[in-house]
């Protein structure tokens, strides 16, 4: 396996810092920025070199050759890559935001496509900052790694460069040394996917906390496993919450549509002379069966050790036609090694 | 302390076998009913008293003075009724029923109030049947126990049986075996509550597996914690699920109308030209933290053990304004320790 350059973090929260952490733990060279100086002295005292130069950090990526990830709420993303353009102007670039295709409008605007991939990892908590980083939190996490800039070349005159290949195969062995899997997917299939398995589920949680909040402290006395399992995400900082379906709001809108109609029709059922709730019942389990069947890791029965149970296929970036294979990997929601 | 009498369990899934697991891991005498051969086999086989003769049963529960607890689905609640008033006639009953209303008007459709106390245990997992049961179950959790009945005869002419507070303080004594937290409530606050902090959690979680089954497999690869801890009770067997909500759908249409409201609100929001959800996520994360602040065990900052956060009163059943007092503990979502 070639080896990944130095990482260069911009941002350090949950998974800013979470990702320095695995990155550090496995030796391999990580340095950052952040915002703040309460920050980078968190960082510093727990041993991992954070400042709050900008400049210097950027100089510093671009002298060592560093992949830079920038791991800052979408509304300071803008800000990140003009300070890359004039700082570190050789560098490759990927990201971690909860959105993909404004982030790619972005980079396009800027014309650095040709050395950006998108990332997104699925993993995280509640909890935000560097005091809530850990290790381990990406561990057979799916990672996204976008490609959308290689489809474009491919189906355009356009040669996709070298370095772009091998920045997609960096990013893919940066997720794969902190145990995540790479999912390649399209920006636009990434923000609907991701708009009905995360941002959905932080909206409901935010109503639901809500509507279980009206039945004061009675309600919130009973309140046990389906409650607090529903609504742990509406303990996420509002401002993250905004900033994640605010940025996605075309995709949420429409699968906020699709779930609005399933409570009506239930409503409908529930409201009725015989009150019935069949078709959601049943429609929704057969669902949930599928859904559990295919999402995340499971134990074999005999063996103690998690497998994935994501497909899997090994690529060899800008290799002929590699960009088609990435396409049939995205159509399984599997994971790609890179060779 | 006085001494629990035993307890006869009907109904030997979840919750009636957690129960009598719990029961026995205390050495308190406790047997059961049944209707299927091959649970009766599969309790006989963990060393456990269940079989399938119900009349057998209750025969021994009235010569034992025992409490009967009905542990079944609410569609089969009447049946038992009717077999407990021909075999047990004296026996004092309960019930871990999600509903309390509907149960309570099959009670007193029968006449046999004096001898009834509901109860719900706010517990439980998506597995049922007796392979799902389990010790510890109940720690910590709610168990919501009835008093209309008190209610009912301190506002009216009939006095209040000895008898029935003897029943109500063995009901809270057998929760408190069992590690649970007696909550005292009115069967129609119970009903509300639930609705809000159960029911639609259910609800929400069959229609979000849908959703994100509308995703396909890529969905299904990319569902993280906040999918996952949203829709983990849409694997309950879709007939439980049915019997809670369609039994309780006059308060569950309620808060489902408030629910969608405030989804449709949200989706105003992100469907305007500059897309907003200021505040559906200030509000929903303002009502998170004060329901978490008060929802089940916390632990204290120095010591290992979880206490409860339920405020406590002690109460001597059928002593000088006992029942007013559990009405002061009702409004506070508070517990009630007997002596």
């Amino acid at each position: 396996m070639t080896k990944l350059r130095p990482v260069c973090i911009l941002g350090n929260g949950l998974i800013g810092g979470s990702l320095m952490r695995d990155l550090a733990a496995h030796n391999h060279p990580t340095f950052g920025y952040t915002h703040s100086n309460a920050g980078a002295r968190q960082a510093a005292a727990d041993g991992f070199d954070v400042i709050v130069d900008l400049e210097a950090v950027l100089r510093r990526a671009e002298d060592l050759g560093a992949l830079i990830v920038i791991a800052v709420p979408f509304d300071v993303v803008a800000e990140m890559l003009d300070a890359i353009a004039q700082w570190a102007p050789s560098c490759g670039i990927t990201d971690v935001v909860s959105v993909k295709a404004p982030v790619y409008a972005l980079v396009h605007e800027r014309g650095m496509l040709e050395r950006y991939v998108g990332g997104h990892p699925m993993a995280g908590t509640e909890a935000s900052g560097w005091a809530a980083s850990q290790t381990g939190l990406f561990a057979r996490a799916a990672w996204v790694v976008t490609y959308d800039y290689a489809v474009e070349c491919s189906e355009g005159s356009e040669r996709l460069p070298q370095e772009w290949a091998d920045l997609f195969a960096d990013v893919c062995r940066m997720v794969a040394l902190v145990g995540a899997e790479a999912v390649p997917v399209s920006a636009e299939a990434h923000d609907e996917a991701v708009a009905r398995v995360s941002h959905l589920p932080h909206v409901m949680a935010e109503a639901l906390s809500i509507v279980g909040d009206h039945g004061y402290t009675l309600a919130q006395s009973l309140a046990a496993g389906s409650f607090k399992g529903a609504t742990r995400v509406a303990g996420t900082q509002p401002s993250l919450v905004r900033n994640m379906c605010e940025t996605n709001a075309e995709p949420l809108v429409k699968v906020l549509d699709e779930y609005i109609d399933l409570l009506v029709r239930a409503r409908e059922g529930l409201a009725s002379e015989n009150p019935t709730m069949e078709w959601l019942a049943e429609s929704g389990y057969r669902a949930h069966v599928r859904m559990n069947a295919r999402s995340g890791a499971r134990r074999e029965s005999v063996s103690p050790v998690a497998i994935s149970s994501r497909p899997v296929m090994r690529v060899h970036p800008g290799g002929p036609g590699w960009v088609k294979q990435l396409k049939q990997i995205e159509s399984l929601g599997g994971r790609v090694e890179v060779f």
